[in-house]
């Protein structure tokens, strides 16, 4: 199943995306879809209004996430790249929601940063509240899975030991465009057999190019960690970090610019596909 | 005016505190309250159900904020006492909603920390949507004040750079008990003339002791900042860091452990008195 919030002359709807056309499920996004116990056969079952799935217009796929919990150095190919060890533990850090764009939507370039750069990430959403789980509950507890583009300011990240400042930046980080549930894709991504293409292009050039096996800490790990710390509530957004080839890791560095288009895309769950546009 | 959220029979409440009696203003929370463009004059007037001061149950003063933002290496003795040197930005991290508790609720000390460290913080909450603020529309943008314990788990803290997972604890950080508008107090916390005593005691022992003329970048520079990168919102929680004393800092460490009272206050805006309950 393939689930999208979109956006309406009458505002936000959750939709079941089923090949050309799009089916209301009754929520108003997929957080208040998810938030009903029921919601995988509720959305199975929904035959609201429909929608031709061309020309949809994709909100965040969660508009307002209670959490958005970003992994750092997670690829084994990024994390070499970046001159670092592989990880004990995963690094962590956060967004807030008002980061966050569809997946057709603008990217907003601000006047203040000179090296906005992208980030291509398997992310994950979260089905069912969850605090310490073991492997079996943390994989029942994910929804599905979506693409992420963690654009970054890299000036600002790097102003501080503390990345937030260079994560969260309005209107920059693609969410979306759908939520695919586990049984649409062949196994566990992370798994060496069944692995994803993950991939991002500035510009119709190649820039990231890997696979979801080479992830450190798996899907399931990060719930069991994270769910260690916190309650992981329905709607709660995991991205799971990036592989190599980001931009300012490059030589010559490359950056966002003015009229751009990134696309950021992980095999069988979806693609972001967005301009960015210089602001202020 | 003094403003909190307390829970009833019934559910959450904002209301108004009038010395010995506190007056329902009509909205869930004080983040629903600050929502409204008219709230100051909604709050002065406001005259619902009234409680008994003395028995209030103070819930987070604002039980979901869309942003807590936490400000890292803020004061001059702090910095110093991490070894550290001052600042050119500020350090910013963040923590998610489910960490916050009330002024008065129990902090749960996981079993998996052994590390459980206090930090009192002069806390300011936004009343206004703001970007780019200048310092004028910064000022105007604080709703007012009031007293947040960052309570860090130091183990989980530097397992990695990154500092949210030793931050963002499941009911771990005390917020409130009162929005203090700044009418109340002197002039700018900031200021050296009108600096505010910001102290903490552990089982009745002064642990940190400094005033508020030690931040580096105060309130209002940090809306400023703050505002470049994302729109601060009605009820965002913004914390301003902490001054020396914390338990992890000293000969020996000291650390909060299961029955100890912690009690951290800002003169003028209020305190937390909160026990320590070791959980699971």
């Amino acid at each position: 199943m393939r689930l999208a919030t979109i956006r309406t002359a009458t505002g936000l709807r959750a939709v079941r995306v089923d090949g050309d056309s799009a089916v209301e499920t009754g929520e108003s996004d997929v957080r208040a879809l998810l938030e009903r116990p029921d919601w995988a056969d509720h959305a199975a079952r929904a035959d609201g209004p429909v929608h031709d799935a061309a020309g949809l217009d994709h909100a965040p796929l969660v508009p307002a996430p209670e959490k958005i919990i970003c992994i750092g150095l997670n690829y084994r190919d990024h994390v070499q790249e970046m001159g670092n060890e592989l990880p004990a533990h995963p690094t962590i850090f956060g967004k807030f929601a008002p980061s966050l764009i569809g997946a057709r939507d603008e990217i907003e370039l601000p006047a203040e940063s000179e090296k906005v750069d992208w980030e291509v990430e398997l992310t994950l959403v979260i089905g069912r509240s969850v605090r310490h789980a073991d492997e079996q509950t943390a994989r029942a507890a994910i929804a599905g899975y979506t693409v992420l583009n963690d654009v970054s300011m890299r000036d600002y990240q790097n102003r501080t030991k503390q990345f937030l400042q260079g994560k969260t930046w309005e209107h920059s980080t693609p969410l979306g465009p759908e939520l695919v549930t586990p049984d649409e894709l062949p196994a566990d991504p992370a798994d060496a057999t069944t692995a994803l293409r993950i991939h991002s292009a500035l510009g119709g050039e190649v820039m990231q190019d890997s696979t979801t096996d080479q992830l450190v800490f798996s899907p399931v790990d990060l719930v069991v960690y994270l769910s260690t710390i916190v309650t992981l509530n329905p709607g709660d957004v995991i991205a799971t970090g990036t592989p190599a080839g980001v931009g300012h890791a490059r030589t010559p560095p490359r950056y966002l610019t003015d009229g751009a288009e990134i696309v950021t895309a992980v095999q069988g769950v979806g693609e972001c596909r967005n301009i960015c546009r210089a602001v202020r």
